[in-house]
């Protein structure tokens, strides 16, 4: 790919008390925070990145659907949305472009009924368990995969 | 019935993609092609349509309640929202005017998550699988129920 | 196709009696007065009908097998074998001709061992809750998908 | 608690329609005389209200996620999203103070898929099957519980 | 009722094999012989019995729309069809008239898929475990429910 | 067997309230009386009976253990433990006299959790959906297996 | 009603431990306190209460039995029997006067076996999850229905 | 054995297109080709085969109770009614003959519901996934087990 | 612990038929000889013994009940209850000493319905299929414990 | 295929008892002389084989991928791992040439868990109940495949 | 048995870690420590011992295997092997001793996938939930056992 | 953490063949070369790597118990064992290090069996669906995780 690549990053429902609540469990840092150091991370590596959070899953499906055309990939954190939304993930499967699932906790170790992701059919990976961390390890993992 | 027939015509998340994506999928017939047509044929049969797409379930639940009492039946294709919306079914059970559930798909033969519509117990029928031409034969029945 | 087509009108189990009993529920419209009225619809549409209503879950296979040749598709209210032939299923499959799920009740709606079919896996679409006009409806759908 | 305590009552999808539509069922009383019993009830207890309902589940997490720091407790019907909204769970877990559910009919004797709240898991407890009365008991409960 | 009362027993797959095959365990009384002791027992009760077997569930239903007029009630052991044929049940719901399920075995302690009955939805009793000796409370029990 | 038989007829909870309680559903005749009327057609045959209720499950157990020895025959309608009581399953079991199974209802066609039996499987067999006709078509069931 | 209401006041197996062991989940008040409160609070209102305990499903079954003709509801902790009594649900289904279901704690986010109650059914509402207030406020609920 | 062994050879539904639909996936042998050369085969092992196909479940039953005393062994290829006739499993347990289960494909790589056989628990093995060859070795099989 | 330890001996429903009922499976020692042996075991290790077999859920819970304060431990034989029974669970769980479960048969090979003991959650250890020896390796277990 | 062709012969854990133990159900022939059977069958038909049994699951794996490149099929009887080996199906998958799945008793007449087969779906073709004749059916099977 | 009993001691994966990971859980006694205190009881019960443990299923079934016909019994702890391992159950049960199942933990209160033993349908008895004792208290059974 | 950090990077069963077969699926780099990348990548941040790889569950678990003490964290790709595998869960738990779970596709979308990781409970994270990048990746968050 020759030109700048673009990325859309989400975040679902609840994602915005990132860093304001429960510190001790979710960390400091603040949504806003890790999109700033996202957004530093990808210039260096010549990415462009919107970022977008929501509590309204129609919203959410209405970035994608906004953004189709513009974007290269999509980095998602789908917060509780993960184990219901068909819809988000019938934008995703439209949106034709590569995405990454990404949560905070590994959902897999947790109640029974996290352990299921409807949006997983559609992604291309998954990420889990690195707290903000797993942001940057799924930018890394969209530049590989844009660049090969 | 004296009165022209009054319809509602919802569609829910994605389905305003249609015909602008994966054309060899779902055709190139966007919905708002499909409306007119519809409209067209409504108009024939002096039937009256009132058309409504949104991503938003919460914005389906709303339409619903501000067209009950000026509505005669509802033609709905739920999209994604089909397998999980309670609300929506809940919405549609207190419109107390007949409905009918569209689907472009036949979704009784995709994945098996798709099988099963929550919001069949109150609707009085299901077309699925016939891509748009679902939505004129719903307008069929929907004439047939209201006019016997 | 340039040919005049010729569609197969299968009825399972028990709707020989359509008419004839629960007439508060069924209405009074003979299934034979449904087959006229279709072959009426159809003669207008210059298609071909072949009606044929059986008890025994070997007689319909049979005559799938007979008119694989003959029919351009199949109409098929399956009644009761709807939730278990798998016999039936192989044999529309077999038959390699596009195939529409015709149910007078909303089985969706009904008790749960109605709700899944194990002839939609083959079918292109499926209609339900209509009463006799599910037929009709069948019928136009029929004629829109062999004509495109 | 010295301050006068405050109290976020939040009714879900549909429940706008109360006292409308199905009276014999639902009886006359609207949402909105409801909430005005309530808050005259809460003024005698020197407890303030802010009442709150929309169709949108996103809507009812934003008002959960504003009234945070203002909020002693939560009441709240989540109605049709009782039973699938993983999102309005973890809302109420982030807000880190009690939350009440209540419902108007006992969910428990109606269809299988209204048994299990995804809700309860975050929920001090759940009130259900009194119509209205079930508002004027949890507001009884929260004001016990606040002031132990 | 002033006439002669007339009950249509009907017999499904396998059982023409009584009395000739693994005596041992199912006896040595013919399904002949059953039939004339029954058909004794109701004429003494002046009652009359038309007695039918196949191993064809479609012949099962024929017998049972063709006897419908003529018929008071239905006694029918549904052999291996007990479990599976939704057609026979059709059947027997759109026959209006008592029915009674009588089986040889016990079927609910022999194999897990032997414990359900499809047919049992639209019978009023079911007698089951008590060999030939089934078929006698059976007549018996349809002369009370006849005769009340 | 050359002495007179024995049988111990056993009633489970609450249906000591038959024919004073919803006579409209179970009839106006008590359980006193289908004990007398038992009784009488038991003696007529030379057969003693000792019948016995209880809401309690121990006492049921208890009575079982008691009549070991002086019984040849149970006859039980075991209420609501006929889907529960592993115990009283036990006690059948040891007690190593033919049980049969008795119910007023047709317990397979009502509620799901009513379907299954956990006596079944220590029973010889099983008669439900006569109302109080059951109890006498099991003592004709029980007079036969006796003497053969 | 023009007479004193009564109210049969049921706590099933192991409640009478209630204040005497792990005060510190289940607080120091003792079950013949809350008792005391409630007759109090009854008297107030002009209500009757008779309070009974059993760690006897089969007592608790007799008492509703007994009082049968006497009480015009039912306020009920069935402890452990939540969840399998069936006999239990059949009891208060033939008492015929409306029952509230009360936990200490929300059994909905306790362990899995203990969401389902057999008993809800028949129960007109469900109060859990607030210790012993559970019981005033289903006091104060029977009050409300009963005099309207 | 001293005499010439007998072998009821039977196809279920739809196996009587095999070789003249979907080439492609089941060859070009004709059922009637494959009945040849068993014959053949047979005949060179002093075995008198016995060919039947039918579409009806019953007349598959029908043959194997005329061939009962006439044949030493049963090889089956079910098709559809594989995993549904629990009365075609009652007729094999009834013959009181080793049975082999032939299926062309591996029925346990296809969809969920053909893994499942009912027929398996009364036939000595089976052979599955061999095309037109699985019977050659079910004969074979069956010569084997009936000289040892 | 200085004193000498005290520990309370259950037995379930039909455990007091032990020895004398079908000794080919259950040897011919009575369960008074059971107590007996354990009771002479027990004063060699200087504890004290309270042994109680009941056929009544309710009377287990009640010496479990009378019994907290003065004993350190409880083994017990649920029998039937071991699989149903809650309310026995809650009543060991609110005795806050050890428990150990006891089974004569190895549960976990025997009916599907016989494997899961819904009495584990709140008891140390499981002793199963040693017959009346599961009894003394019980005795040993608790004194072990206890002394530790 | 112009050169000899050369199969891996599979056998998993316990199958090098054969013929030692429990001869009354498997036979006398060791796994040995099966081998060596199979071996003069093969150099009949001018195969080579490579026979190969281990009690671990690992070595099975690499006997697998050592062979890769040597082998032009296999033939495997996988014993009990045939259920739980999501390994030993990922090797022979990768392996890239056909294989049959061996067993000696009929699987799907056996324990529940015995039914399925998680190898299934990689393996051509199953052949199961013919105790060691099931190999030699294999080796036919096999011969069949690679030279068609 | 006249000679000196010998007893295989098996221990699963994991469990050589015993007494040096997490001592606060699972104590400071290594595995080495008890097997000597093992062997010790069992010398001065005239019985020898052969204790193996490794991490490799396969290892567990070639020392089974090995062992027959030296050994009388089998005392086995198959760590995370008890849950999954078909093959180590059929090695078990071609041993043709009795064989004790013995757990550290009660793995019955444990995770739910931990509550089922695939072993435990060929072992007599378990042991579970009382640490190092668990080992004794399986000797004492096994001596029991093999000495009746 | 002042000293080099060490990891032990451990692979199942199958991914020794990583880039020599099936190349259009999983590329062409061989598991030695990820290894040397890894090692390289490690080699810069000033970590040492332990790279191991087998068949055998065994094995890997063998490894995992000598690395104890030594290493700071597991980055683990299970292949296969994934679902299966307790056993490698408790060798993981017992560790006492981080762990993280490497998949090079996304399981969480192929066969429903790969959907759930019974190693996920104590694994920190899981990465899954980006091919050899996984790994590189799991480093990354490794490096992260030991370094805060």
């Amino acid at each position: 790919m020759n030109r700048t690549m673009r990325i859309l990053v989400i975040n679902g429902p609840n994602l915005n008390l990132l860093g304001t609540r429960e510190p001790d469990i979710y960390g400091t840092t603040t949504l806003k925070q890790i999109d700033e150091k996202l957004a530093k991370a990808a210039q260096t590596a010549n990415i462009q990145l919107h970022s977008f959070q929501s509590n309204h899953e129609g919203a959410l499906i209405d970035i994608i659907q906004e953004k189709m055309g513009w974007m290269d990939g999509i980095i998602i954190n789908p917060g509780g949305l993960t184990h219901t939304s068909v819809s988000l993930r019938d934008a995703i499967a439209a949106a034709g472009v590569p995405a990454i699932e990404v949560h905070l906790s590994n959902i897999h170790r947790r109640e029974e009924f996290r352990h299921e992701s409807v949006l997983a059919g559609v992604c291309t990976g998954q990420i889990a368990g690195f707290g903000e961390y797993s942001y940057y390890l799924a930018l890394e993992a969209m530049k590989s995969m844009l660049s090969s």
